[in-house]
């Protein structure tokens, strides 16, 4: 369910590189809980609940996943990799957990850990300094292999059979209200074979212009843009795309102004060869838009990593000067913001790859227009 | 889209409120993030991603909700009650953070908030005393007033008619996969009135025997019991509610402890009466069980607070003497689980009330028979 890993040696494997980078780094424990360092590690993900789950990995010694007692059937052991200590109701798993970091000196939280479970510990480690888990379990994490770049492909398939249905008009749009459109986007993700739905953004006409808008009671109108950007997860590994179409012949302003993000989504997408620094992505999108004058109109990073997560290293952002390497996946998703009036994106998974950037995603880049 | 509370006095009076449980317990500046508490206080949630939202509530001065400057349009400002700052791009919003913060002593941290930012924060503010804003926001949030008890009967009515056509058998059981079901179960939920579902357990047979199954691809047979644990959030608050049913005449051997259990979680519902220690409920649907031999089979506590989340305070627990009061709404949930051959719960959501425990599920207590 978390990974198309299946095996306690790719675990054991993964996790053994851990353990190398933290000798590098300095770590001494990594303790993570909610979020996807957990599956990656482990093949187990945690309840996001208020009962602590947390893998314990220390530098030199065993691996322990504290588990509530009641959810420890749902774990598959991976014997060689980790143990199991399920911990039963009444007792306090923060105790346990602090005996089992001991007295490290330097702490690598994981992301998505609920800050309460932070909060109780620090008392309990008052020596501790706290980094982030993403140090060590990143630089592996960002390099997918070949199983994970496949599992990114299929996902963004799916997606992209989505977006298709949408081109060719099988998702009703003109008096719907976005809300329900953006269901019926839910369910035909899931229907093409995702586990489950991240989201699934529609916004049309004024509200096009919020790049983070995601479905509201509007009714879609003709004569307007619509802007969809969707994604879920599929055995473990996440898609994301963003189409744009246009209810009737858009205006010269909007038919104009796509032709350029167009240009700039392929810029994008063209920069992401393998030791380029991942700003010059978000760089080569970014000159095209500026140049024809929409600069201060895209008001958001070009990309993000995606794999596990929707969002991830590598970002695809001015100041990331780390390289793209083969395996890195990421989104390049320039996009143009009129307040009030319209908005649009254009938006791909790529894996940079020896032979030149691999985009996942090729349903059909124009703005289609409908009705 | 978050609470059905929606003037700024609402959220005026509630920050008011946490302002005079800070000085009682000598908290000094509130940071809420991702979670509950955000939107209870702003009438904004948070996106769960790597750019950060946070509310900084000072005891003393005005509260500012940081948000990503893509977001910004997200929110409704509610005057007089926090100031919205946007941060853009390229700025770290932990710095803008910790400016706000200030040189505050004692810093009261949401549940939820991601704990990356918790550790990029440390640094930034080595003199402060991390606790969990649960302490100051926790007593407002646990006593629902009218509006929300509301949204609660409600969402609980919602889940009773999903509940009432699993017993009718039109929900399809036997030579389905439980994957399947569970998908009916959360599509049945959104058809009536849910926005969004949290979660559809369906455990069949033996995986009825581990309380936190989700849902396999094993196929449901006839002569199995099939155990369904669903609920989701109404108007930004949550239903939650255990049936099972059983595919042909049960045994005897189940057909008795369903009574133990039926009786048991009656016990506990009348047990709710105001001014009585959470625990007792507890106490009062454990002890059916174990007098009827069960007992070792009971293996998590009786139920959770509910409101704007799905488990919340005040937990029904051993151990946790908090009186409950008028507006305290909680679940009780007793099961019995026989590891490798089958397990049960039943469970609805009860609000304690001057005039008795107000049950808000009234979907059939049997153990319904089908097929």
């Amino acid at each position: 369910m978390s990974s198309p890993a299946s095996s306690p040696a790719i675990y054991a494997a993964r996790i053994d590189k851990v353990r190398a980078a933290m000798a590098e780094r300095g770590v001494d424990v990594v303790a993570v809980s909610v979020g996807r360092d957990l599956p990656y590690l482990t093949g187990y993900e945690a309840m996001p609940l208020e009962r602590l789950t947390l893998l314990v990995l220390p530098r030199d010694g065993e691996a322990t996943l504290l588990v509530p007692a009641l959810e420890a059937p749902r774990v598959v052991e991976q014997p060689g990799a980790f143990t199991v200590r399920p911990w039963v109701e009444g007792v306090d798993p923060i105790a346990l957990a602090a005996e089992l970091v001991g007295p490290a000196a330097t702490v690598a939280v994981g992301d998505q850990m609920w800050a309460r479970f932070l909060v109780e510990l620090l008392p309990w480690l008052p020596a501790a300094k706290f980094t982030r888990a993403v140090g060590v379990v990143g630089p592996l994490r960002v390099t997918k292999d070949a199983t994970e770049v496949a599992a990114l492909r299929a996902a963004a398939a799916a997606a992209d059979r989505v977006a298709a249905q949408l081109h060719a008009g099988e998702i009703a749009l003109a008096g719907r209200t976005e809300a329900e459109v953006s269901a019926e986007i839910s369910a035909r993700l899931l229907a093409e074979g995702h586990d489950k739905v991240n989201f699934a953004i529609v916004a049309s006409g004024p509200n096009a212009a919020s790049p983070h808008h995601h479905a509201s009671s509007k009714v879609i109108a003709d004569g307007e843009i619509v802007l969809c950007d969707f994604g879920g997860t599929m055995n473990g590994y996440c898609s994301d795309i963003t189409r744009c179409v246009h209810l009737g012949e858009p205006p010269a302003e909007i038919a104009e102004a796509y032709a350029v993000l167009h240009a700039a989504q392929a810029a994008g997408v063209a920069a992401g060869v393998v030791g380029t620094p991942a700003e010059e992505v978000d760089r080569a999108a970014r000159a095209l838009i500026a140049d024809a004058g929409y600069g201060e109109y895209f008001i958001h990073r070009t990309g993000h990593g995606i794999g596990m997560e929707e969002h991830e290293d590598p970002y695809i952002i001015e100041g990331n000067t780390q390289p793209l390497a083969a395996g890195h996946a990421y989104s390049v998703e320039p996009g143009i913001y009129i307040a009030g009036r319209w908005g649009m994106r254009l938006e791909d998974i790529v894996v940079a790859a020896e032979a030149g950037p691999d985009r996942l995603n090729h349903a059909d880049h124009d703005l289609v227009v409908l009705g």
